[in-house]
């Protein structure tokens, strides 16, 4: 059997051929120019390239989301203890330790992660692969949520920083908040390249200016020379307001403290999911940027904590100004330095909403892949970015910046519930491959994810009880809820794969022997004569003009000019009464069709210039075609017929005694 | 040669067969069920019928809309003149005596309109009949604007009437005037017979209701019985604001009255436009039915501006109540005879409304059979009506009444050019009628049909100036700008037309020597193997199976898989590098044409179930048929697969040494 099977790895410019239709500008339409005018020039396929980077951008690159969260934890934290009066808030600084306890368990623990699953350790694969299914599906549903709240938290917060610098912006934080959402979908849509060096700059510079504020800070405190912040008389009107102590110190109050803190823990993962971007060995580069991160993030976090309360710093309700621009401007007082903080911390922030452009369109991807979301989202687009994926993105986050109204204190009680659930299961899935694969240090390892496990397990649920009433229970519908989903689309596409699939055995069966061709004509045009001329070439045993008379005068007319013209080409006239031109149609096609008969139906379309003049015709063609083309075993065939060229179908002079057509009359 | 031509008149249901594809219901989409809820069962095209009514129900079909309008042409008089004071309004008796004179010489004109056109006497038909062209755009033109605002302004009558007897529904104006409008679309959009005994009943009512006003009125004016309107101390103060003299009495202000006062003439063209459906002696029964409505008219007209002199009734500045009312409640008291009167103006102004909604789609067809508006507005709907047409009058007269608030104050200064400009161009037509034609006694003819041109020629140069300030402008510009788009349409139709055009000595040239046909596989399933199958149906010179590598790596295992199965049709795949689809496809299509051979494409559609499963899968198949579709030369056939049905393709086992399939390989 031969059956030559071409691939074109590489494709050559067609050479141009004058006055040949391949030398015709490429297809161009306006949405496709418009994108390229926005995006740039589509890139090629083969452009795909695996960057490799450095342990020092890694580090800024990776690190942004979770480092960038010391922004705003504190204030959260805060926000929770002040219900019990001012004085409570000194407790922050021993939650705040409780949760860097927890981060050093995280990061023993994603450091085995990262050893085990050195491409690419996202909690969605690793639970997949320990786990299976459902545990997968959860996963992914907690990471999903996750992204799209880091972007909605990180961009209000950038926004609540920029403001705390400019008051005057104030009444523009819900568009300046949209603007940054916008700006990162197009940067990403474009094919932003996040490992650039570019990237490293806002990271350092956060750390390095909270670096310098915590140290001042701490200076100036031990050497008496800074006390506590002294609030105008309005604003401590604002904050008495805020915080008379409503409820008493209780284990509930801490525990929901210490909920709030765990915001910082987000980005955490983020490293073991980019693994694969580090330079070799990239298992050990993995895992020492990830115990930098960690010592980097635990003492800005405990740092900014300590100052707060030192400096009996307050949260305000609406977090204008935020807690730590209070605190630089009391630091540093409100010049440059204060203006750098503020900038460093908005771009900082900028830059982790940007980390989940570039990592859920990735998992998105991924389950695309194992069918539970659909597959549009694994079209590389214009850039080679998944372009689908950015856009759900964009879509979802704007939602929730618009829903909440760009409000950190409002989105929060969402947050962290995601993350800590794929913590959960990404640990106690490493648990189980120690115990199912028993490598070298089989023990250690097990017992470092084994307590990850736990303790992230008991975290969750302290997490979703405390904060369940501000409005942790919508994250705890829409999880079940978004697998449920999941599991019904993977439904939907193995059904579909078993009603397509091929067999190896399969083979054609023999044409049939009936091929019947209707030409759908509305007037003895030009594009008609195309069209029957076309269904001429396909040589059917037999070919019929047909016309429906939707206005029975037209229909008169038209048999009478067919009767007179040279077209060896049998008309028939079909009433259609109540002028449905489609279920006419469809009508006759199904009084054709037989087991033993292919049905071909033709329909001429005519391409009218610009688009004021289609708005003249009606579009009846286009909806016979969509209305014929979903019915089974029609075969729908569009003839087209462009006004202004030069036409197909040439007028002959008849001569007597001989038809110059050839046959192709009715059987 | 012998061309049967088979033309079917009526249609017979088809037989249903058993497992016979005949058998399967009728296509009914969403839209068409929706449709039947809302207009009912689909009419027969033969159902269109030619009513003829008797003259008492024609003069109460046709009257409405000039007599309805005697219900704010005093009113509309009464604000112009207050202008000079509340004294000057005296002026409006012998203004109207003005009016009801030029109504004698329309009725004597329009009488040899109708002796001349007995079928159907419209001023674009006389115009283009005796003019030509440009003249009958302009009619075309004038009239479309003035059955827009006959409805706009009469529906805003009526609101303001039933407002005037219930005042706790003034704050629904808008809503109300709206609703009148949707209910007028729906009633004629369903099939409305205005003929209907019904439709005599409001005319009637409002001819006896205002007859019995006047009488009584001017009975109780002449026995002194009763004496001027006496207003409520707030009323006066209104009155006083708005009747403060600001303008001297002068010319341009009685012309000005004047002009507001022609609004009493709109819908005198009414009966010539509907002599078809007069009995016979269609003429003459036309002609006497024209008599008596003005008789009528002229009456009232004159008898309320009379009672509104005498009682020195004064117009509201937001016509609240209108003047009727104030007369009706000074003569008859707030009582049941009030509420009959109110009641019967709504009822005759909705059914004027109404007589724009029989005549505009018939002018509408009449236009578009000419060619200068889009061929849609040809077309019988689901009832029979021109649905387009009233469509087309609905959104026109939303947006004048949205607009305007329903406020007929705003809405008069727009009124009567279009209707002034029609009679003055159809009484031209009818002088140059008798000038070429010289019937007998067509001197006559000539001296009323030319003093007739005269004077209303005359009075549209006194409406355009007395009222351009105040928003006839608007009509001054769209008239020109309709007449415009008129002119283009017509020539986008001619060019169409000529491009279109085929000569009786036309035949078809013989199928070119060569047939391609490339299948377009993007995965190798069932639903591209039947598009396999049926490209051997068609039995080309060469099938090629071709798949665009948008995804290098599936393109890879696709090339595997395919060399494993037993379908002996080569497969290319093609390099997509910039995966823009449909430029490959476009580029690989053009690559193939020559003048000798006839290029098809195939796409396989697969029918997917229910519309949420559908968008799990992208719509990359609609958009290729639209693009090849429109290629010149290529043809495009969709070869649909339905997901769940039987398959056509078998899988057969093979057996070594015979290929099963028969031949259709390559060339």
């Amino acid at each position: 059997m031969t059956k030559p099977v071409s691939v074109e790895t590489e494709r050559q410019p067609p050479s141009p051929r004058d006055g040949d239709p391949a030398s015709r500008p490429r297809y161009r339409s306006i949405s496709y120019r418009l994108k390229r005018f926005v995006l740039g020039k589509a890139l090629d396929t083969a452009a795909v390239a695996d960057e490799r980077i450095r342990k020092r951008v890694a580090l800024a690159v990776f690190s942004s989301d979770p480092i960038s969260s010391t922004a705003y934890a504190t204030e959260e934290m805060l926000l929770v203890l002040v219900l019990a009066g001012t004085a409570a808030t000194q407790l922050a600084l021993p939650i705040s330790l409780a949760i860097v306890g927890l981060l050093g368990i995280l990061i023993l623990s994603y450091r085995q992660i990262i050893a085990t699953y050195s491409s690419s350790g996202g909690a969605y694969v690793v639970t997949k692969d320990n786990f299976g299914g459902l545990a997968a599906q959860i996963a992914g549903a907690a990471l999903v949520i996750d992204y799209v709240l880091t972007v909605a938290v990180s961009v209000s917060a950038g926004t609540a920083a920029l403001i705390s610098a400019f008051q005057g912006l104030s009444w523009l934080r819900v568009p300046i908040a949209t603007g940054f959402v916008l700006l990162l979908a197009w940067g990403n849509l474009r094919g932003l390249k996040e490992a650039g060096r570019a990237f490293a700059v806002p990271t350092y510079l956060y750390v390095v200016s909270i670096g310098v504020l915590v140290a001042l800070g701490v200076w100036r405190w031990l050497s008496g020379d800074l006390g506590p912040i002294q609030y105008s008389a309005e604003d401590a009107e604002t904050l008495a307001g805020a915080g008379a102590a409503v409820v008493p110190v209780s284990l509930f109050l801490i525990l929901h403290g210490f909920s709030s803190g765990t915001t910082a823990l987000t980005g955490v993962e983020a490293i073991s999911n980019g693994v694969s971007a580090f330079r070799t060995p990239q298992a050990r580069n993995a895992q020492r940027t990830l115990v930098a991160m960690g010592l980097i993030m635990g003492t800005l976090f405990i740092g900014v904590t300590f100052l707060a309360t030192r400096f009996h710093a307050l949260p305000f309700p609406d977090g204008n100004p935020t807690l730590l621009a209070q605190i630089a401007r009391h630091v540093l007082g409100p010049g440059f330095g204060f203006l750098v903080v503020q900038v460093s911390t908005l771009f900082i922030l900028v830059l982790a909403a940007n980390t989940s452009f570039s990592s859920f369109p990735l998992l998105a991807n991924f389950a695309a892949g194992d069918a539970i979301l659909p597959k549009q989202l694994r079209k590389r687009g214009h850039r080679l970015v998944y372009s689908n994926g950015i856009l759900v993105l964009t879509l979802a986050a704007m939602v929730l910046v618009l829903g909440f109204r760009a409000d950190v204190h409002g989105l929060i009680p969402l947050y962290a519930i995601g993350v800590v659930t794929s913590f959960t299961l990404a640990q106690a899935s490493m648990a189980r491959y120690h115990l199912t694969h028993r490598e070298p240090h089989w023990h250690r390892g097990l017992a470092i994810n084994g307590t990850g496990a736990v303790v992230t397990a008991v975290v969750l649920v302290v997490i979703v009880i405390t904060k369940f009433a501000d409005g942790a229970w919508m994250v705890v519908i829409a999880i079940p809820a978004i697998v449920f989903l999941l599991r019904r689309i993977q439904d939907v596409y193995e059904r579909e794969e078993d009603q397509l699939e091929v067999e190896a055995a399969v083979s054609l069966p023999p044409p049939k022997p009936r091929h019947e061709v209707m030409v759908l004509v509305d007037d003895l045009d030009r594009a008609s004569l195309e069209a029957l001329q076309y269904g001429r070439q396909l040589n059917p045993l037999n070919l019929t003009a047909v016309h429906f008379a939707v206005d029975p005068d037209e229909a008169r007319e038209l048999a009478d000019r067919w009767s007179r013209i040279n077209v060896p080409i049998p008309l028939e006239v079909l009433a259609c009464p109540d002028r449905n031109l489609l279920a006419c149609v469809q009508e006759a096609v199904a009084e054709r069709q037989r087991n033993d008969t292919e049905v071909t139906v033709l329909v001429s379309k005519r391409g009218y210039g610009r688009f004021w003049t289609r708005i003249l015709h009606d579009r009846t063609s286009a909806g016979l075609v969509r209305l014929l083309g979903s019915m089974e075993g029609v075969n729908v065939t569009i003839v087209p017929y462009q006004l202004g060229h030069t036409p197909l179908v040439e007028a002959t002079r008849t001569r007597p005694g001989r038809d110059p057509t050839g046959d192709g009359g009715p059987d």
